[in-house]
């Protein structure tokens, strides 16, 4: 072993000593619910076109300048006359310095809150679904498969009007991949919807039974598995004015991706991110919103690997044709200054670390804000950057995770975060740098009465010399001359972190109560593939399956191996989805090192899962049969050495049953022992009152068969 | 407790004291393909139209006389030359004299076996499924849901031509139920083929899901659930010789049943067991099978409880008009003779014990042999009964399940039998009394190389009085002075036995792996509603689930706990199938009495349980709600006291998945943790070798958790 270990100081003792109150597996799983998270400011943003900001408190809305002046409230009385039925403040669309909007019954209203009067509303059908309003008093519903469009004058004007089923518009298509969350968008002044629609004519139905009807009954759902029969994608673009529809003149037969959709300010253009279907080329092409057709292609990003568009374009306040992109081309995901020629005009971020997100610009100092990683990818901090100068200042500078919300002038930050050491604060930040923050809240820690150990956050080192952040959670009482097992829980995939400098630094409290209640180590360790740590770190997992982050699991266990307070043969392993997958595998191909594995709702073929997230990490069956060959959790059943239980949501259309039920065929086929569990009527994840019960099934079979 | 335990001296130890073969599990389940079941002759069965009897012994068919005289023996040779695709011995549908007649290719062809030569043959589709033969060269079969005749001279001629899928014609209706075991019935001389046809339209679809496909898919199946709109049966009459069908004139809008169809022996009408959808009243019809029209109502039968014809009419040799029926009108299954005017002209027997079938007929002395137990439900006899006058005799003293076959003429019988204490012997047994048998095998203990236990007869009492037969499997080397777990194998419901005087006591050989391997006692014990008994034994059960079966099983564990050899804190029970609603209803509903359950393919809640046998015992849910509720095993859950383990084919079309799934998600609503296996793709049961898998699973969850 070479690796070296490099444990940092950082390290949190959430519980307090004097305390002993004993945290029960219930409140741990519910903690939201019984109280033991850290308070938080509810409803808490700026007022629009104002450097004011609004929060819930005691049933009232409370607005305040940045000094801390109220300068409204309201509560339920203030509505009760013109919209009888509430029964409780609403939760409101946007808020001016005069005017709230919000959904009361089947209508969004405009409501003038100081003069207590309705100043505009837009009915809707009453079971509308996937709503998106604009304030130019227009809303995008949709009605089964169709799309709808309601204004002041029209509660339903029919977008799309088709029979067939199979077609789908309105809605949020590729499975909500390549950052698609939803299937309709506004032009920024409300005049023309621009939407997505899918015909799933060629996608493959999966059946999920539902045994809550009497008989049982059916579900199809369209599921496209990897290698097979895709969606084809549209463009609609609908003129409010005209209530006319065009398409964009894009062909899709061979089932590319239309993802990122921007318009540009003006209202002339869409910007779309065309992938092909390998998902190793994007084109960046703009379309006219009047004739549909393309107009040019910006530019195109490929990769050996594979290209992820995830974030629109940003234009530049007060321009309709510069505009930043975001793009990991250069290993890390940083800024692009482009214009909507596609000329390049400047590469504004040099960062070797990520930036997350696009949250506003301040307008005088031609600067934009963004969500990013510091050195340390577990910190998230927000930074200033001046796009004309390329310097860039973090705003946020106090260690921790961060959340921004930016005024509309970019003077002000709301900033909310949390660290290992720091359950909650919120902060009034003024984007100006040198101005001290104004603190509005901080939380007290929701568990100092609990008798809990502490966090301690390693750093390792993967084979090919990555940093590897992993996080020990150790029992109250720790004693470093006793033995302990351990718990590993992975997740491993991408686009998901497990160890971050966030309150408790990242984990779930059930894991505070197997550490003291059952005394254990639990440990987790973000291998490489996992987020926000740039290209090369997580495109290494490319058509290899999880063989990589195993590898890096294994150091996690190397070094665990080296601490004298571990028991080396008590260590098990759990976890969920892609973590699943990670379980199951890491127990079936690397027999002896784990006593025991619980694989929640697991991939465990590839093939099974589906076109667009399994492709672009696998390629094709086709394309890679050796890949999807060697990545089969069945392929290693005959290696099980301790004990295995496989859990799944009986109607999970993420993870479709499938994935379990055949690995259990080969099991009995095999004549291999392994546990099952089904939670019927579950999707994907087990939530609500009822994982309570998962994760006493779980945590009961780890503790019996850790030995 | 005022039982009185009798404990009888029938006691056996199937393995010596000298041999230690240690017997697997994987030996104990696969006993037949492991060579560990008892000896038998092959293909064993009288030579129609004479008193000779054909076996199959080293590749050659051997005929002899019941002297043991040799008359004929012939291979595969005979056959080569006209039948060249023949690899083995044909099995046949009937042999004579001269004549087999047996399967080849598409074709059923008759062979004069002296001769060498075919001397017919009918053709038929390639994919011809449920084929029924008459030696008249013709023959039955269907495609899909429609029914075919085949002659010497067409292939293929269309009984029913209907495309709409949800009209199945020519198959078993009923769910097999009402002894009902195919859809085609030819007449006598084969001049007419009778047939059901079934009209499924209102029956509802269960989803079982196929995890083999890619994607999985779904087969439904047509499953009607108590209390729900059920299948609508009709008689076809084909007349060969014109080809014309006409269908009896019976309106069965009202869903009742039509079973026991029998012809008369001169084609001119059919016999029908017309039972309510309540199951409560039966009336026996004469249909003209030239006009359709119902000829008379010979009679009809009722009870407050139900009505279960299951045995056709037994014509007298050489009449038309005079039949035997076999009723349990006075509690106990006895013969009836009658007349198809309907005049009952005798009552045969008066037995206080149970016929179970008519084998045939000695016509000279007026005699019919039936198969029955005696006052000993625990045996069968062949018992030979003087019609005239009303005498009988039992032609198979010794104590044992006889199975018989009776020659043509009823001169001889073939006696195979076994007991406890005799693993098989096969005798030719003159049918006038005081003749000696001649026995024609003696098959050796197969086991007597193992080391196991003993395996005892006990009989104990129910609470209204009734013999309750059980069994008692001890290990090897058992010591009265240690304390033994005990496993209680149960069933329970009707129309079965586990408690049988034929080789092992009716007990599986994993029982005595179970016995010797872990030190266990396995006890099981035949409750009332279980089957041979007579009809108050059985009847008991009517509309309260399974309450008077579990009194008895908890006869059976005081008994156990009187025993000082047994563990009595360390007691399992485990089922399948109705076996699986008691182990896990004594689980739930008798907590503390069990530690651990296992209970596979169980029904949970008998509305998700089929119309013909559900209704039968427990009413609809709309007539019988507290049946049903009370009956419900998911009710119980919060009692649960040790480990309860669910297991269900994935594909069970007899108990449908629905049963688990809903106990499943009712455990989780209520915070109970049981266990639970699926085996994919597999039905009610789980057979051939992943049975191993699944003896396994359960019984190390058994001995794991018996603490």
């Amino acid at each position: 072993m070479k690796n070296i270990f490099l444990v940092v100081a950082l390290s949190l003792f959430v519980g307090a000593f004097a305390q002993q109150k004993e945290l029960t597996l219930e409140e741990a799983v519910l903690s939201r619910s019984k109280g033991l998270i850290p308070e938080n400011i509810d409803r808490l943003q700026w007022v629009s076109g104002t450097n004011n900001y609004i929060y819930l408190e005691d049933n009232y809305y409370v607005i305040k300048t940045v000094e801390g002046k109220q300068v409204a409230k309201f509560g339920l009385e203030k509505f009760e006359e013109t919209y009888p039925s509430l029964k409780k403040l609403p939760r409101f669309k946007s808020i001016s310095a005069t005017e709230i909007v919000f959904e009361y019954k089947n209508q969004v209203v405009h409501f003038d809150y100081k003069a207590a009067k309705e100043i505009g509303k837009v009915l809707f059908d009453e079971k509308a679904a996937n709503k998106d309003y604009h304030n130019n008093k227009v809303l995008a519903y949709t009605l089964n498969n169709n799309l709808y469009v309601a204004t002041t004058s029209n509660s339903k004007i029919a977008v799309t009007n088709i029979q067939d089923k199979n077609i789908v518009s309105g809605q949020a298509i590729h499975r909500y991949e390549f950052g698609i969350s939803k299937g309709t968008f506004w032009s920024p002044k409300g005049n023309y919807l621009a939407f997505y629609q899918k015909d799933e004519t060629n996608v493959t139905d999966y059946p999920l039974v539902d045994v809550t009807t009497y008989p049982a009954t059916v579900n199809n759902i369209k599921y496209p598995m990897a290698g097979q029969k895709s969606e084809i994608a549209k463009i609609g673009i609908f003129d409010v004015k005209t209530s006319k529809t065009i398409y964009l003149n894009i062909d899709t037969k061979d089932e590319h991706y239309l993802t990122n959709l921007s318009w540009t300010p003006d209202e002339k253009f869409v910007l779309v991110a065309e992938v092909n279907r390998e998902q190793n080329h994007m084109w960046y092409n703009r379309y006219d919103v009047i004739t549909g057709e393309k107009v040019n292609t910006l530019f195109e990003e490929k990769s050996d690997k594979w290209v992820e568009p995830e974030n629109d374009a940003a234009f530049l306040p007060n321009s309709n044709t510069d505009f930043l992109w975001m793009s990991e081309r250069d290993g890390f995901m940083n800024l692009y200054l482009y214009n909507t020629s596609g000329e390049l005009k400047k590469k504004v971020t040099q960062f070797d670390y990520v930036i997350k997100s696009i949250l506003g610009f301040h307008v005088g100092s031609q600067s934009v804000f963004v969500s990013a990683t510091d050195k340390d990818a577990r910190n998230t901090h927000i930074v200033k950057i001046s796009i004309p100068m390329a310097m860039f200042i973090n705003i946020t500078p106090e260690s921790g995770v961060h959340n921004g919300q930016i005024s509309d002038d970019g003077t002000y930050l709301i900033d909310n975060y949390s660290s290992l050491t720091v359950p909650r604060k919120i902060d009034i930040v003024t984007t100006k740098p040198g101005t001290k923050p104004k603190n509005i809240l901080t939380a007290k820690n929701p568990l100092v009465a609990y008798k809990l150990g502490a966090t301690e956050f390693v750093t390792l080192k993967s084979k090919d010399g990555f940093d590897l952040y992993s996080r020990v959670i150790k029992p109250a009482n720790f004693d470093p001359s006793k033995k302990y097992p351990v718990l590993v829980y992975v997740y491993g995939g991408t686009h998901a972190q497990l160890v971050t400098n966030n309150w408790l630094g990242g984990a779930r409290l059930w894991m505070h109560w197997l550490a003291t209640q059952k005394e254990y180590i639990i440990f987790t360790l973000d291998n490489r593939g996992s987020a926000a740590r740039g290209f090369a770190f997580e495109s290494v997992i490319h058509r290899v399956g999880g063989e990589p982050a195993m590898e890096d699991q294994l150091v996690g266990v190397d070094y665990l191996k080296t601490l004298s307070y571990v028991d080396s043969k008590r260590i098990a392993v759990h976890g969920w989805s892609y973590g699943g997958f990670m379980a199951s595998s890491l127990m079936l191909r690397h027999p002896g090192v784990y006593t025991v594995g619980a694989a929640g709702g697991p991939v465990t073929d590839w093939k099974y899962y589906e076109v667009m997230y399994g492709e672009r990490y696998m390629d094709t069956p086709q394309e890679n049969p050796e890949g999807y060959a060697n990545s089969r959790v069945g392929k290693y059943l005959e290696n099980l050495e301790g004990k295995l239980l496989i859990i799944h949501g009986s109607i999970d259309p993420t993870v479709v049953p499938q994935h379990s039920m055949t690995l259990l065929q080969e099991a009995v086929e095999k004549e291999v022992q392994i546990d099952f569990f089904t939670y019927p009527m579950h999707p994907h994840n087990v939530r609500g009152k009822d994982r309570v019960h998962l994760m006493t099934k779980i945590l009961d079979y780890i503790v019996k068969y850790n030995k």
